[in-house]
């Protein structure tokens, strides 16, 4: 971690905690590719934010975002409307002596920009990229989308050209006259875990679950 | 769940899926009591819009936020700018015979309006709120704010006037033309669980890591 500002970049420079800003851009997709679902914002004309929830993947320099056709955030993304797209990976609780100091540990990434549409021509590749950070070995066994779904299916992908990271993975921090305080003090980690496959009630062959399930990053 | 509309509420009608929408307020509380981080939506002034992840807890019918008085985010939320405020559990990915249909099972719980700053004769007992929420029982066991700290920290509620909430439970829901495609389908269950509390490297005493711990929900 390193609190280097970012030159020419006032709107993503951390000023809360700033030594927790990551400016290295290996962070950036690291903590990218340790999510599923991002929040992305969006105004109506009346000034009124909303924050959504969205399922993404980083395609090298983008992050990609796909929705319905007939969604108002996927309508207003499209038209370029300036947004944010924020991923949060909480670690664990930083229990230190007071309640002023405790915390979390966390990573979080927010890209600021505008969305684009994806190319015709790498809708394909894209949705493939999609398909295999959400759920890794999928794609090459689902048949190929059908000109409806694509159809329905508004594909939007954001650069990384304007972005923050910010990393909270110390110790609890107590000023000295808090540590002889009577209390407990540490981190207590927070992770995710996949339970056993559920297999659907309408499934027509007795398919064991893939192997891959095991292999997959929760 | 139910996809009855909220009367009047135009902005909280949920569109995209609208039978996953869950309309009982009971349900809210249960999305807003599951989670300890939300991402709450700013503007700056040139429309630049951002999402940023804070701890929160419920107070009956408000949201509790706190932040840093030198925070960009809560001088703007103070000033009652209108925000959102979006709770996010992901409960398992959804497998089904085409990207298309695949999807995830999640929770999701989407507050707008306008904070207002608590009552200085709330502060505290709003402040417990908090650390009891994130912290269950460590209240009790930590010193009290010190007037330096209470300064330093502003304290938002957002009421749950309008909101929405969006469960996604189901199996997958393919067309009946894919149910014999050769692909295993169903729900693999995503989870959260505490790792061993690792105690802090300035403890001054040999303290064993507090029973309630164990107790806590992730």
């Amino acid at each position: 971690m390193t609190a280097a500002p970012f030159p020419g970049r006032e709107r993503t420079q951390v000023r809360r905690l700033p030594e927790k800003q990551v400016t290295d851009r290996v962070a950036l997709h690291g903590v990218l590719d340790a999510c599923r679902v991002a929040h992305v914002a969006s105004s109506d004309p009346d000034g009124q934010l909303y924050v959504l929830p969205v399922a993404y993947a980083r395609d090298n320099e983008h992050v990609l975002v796909h929705g319905s056709t007939g969604s108002r955030l996927f309508r207003a993304l499209a038209a370029g409307a300036p947004t944010c797209l924020t991923v949060t990976v909480l670690d664990g609780l930083v229990l230190a002596r007071s309640a002023f100091e405790s915390s979390m540990h966390y990573r979080s990434a927010m890209v600021l920009g505008s969305c684009e549409l994806v190319p015709a021509d790498e809708t394909l590749r894209c949705l493939q990229v999609l398909t295999e950070h959400l759920m890794p070995g999928r794609w090459a066994q689902l048949r190929a989308p059908t000109a409806k779904e694509l159809a329905a299916t508004t594909l939007l992908r954001l650069p990384l050209i304007e972005w923050s990271v910010k990393v909270s993975d110390g110790w609890p921090d107590d000023p000295v006259d808090d540590l002889d305080e009577p209390v407990w003090a540490g981190v207590l980690p927070l992770h995710s875990t996949f339970g056993a496959p559920r297999p659907a009630p309408d499934l027509t062959h007795p398919f064991e679950a893939p192997d891959y399930l095991s292999r997959w990053t929760p």
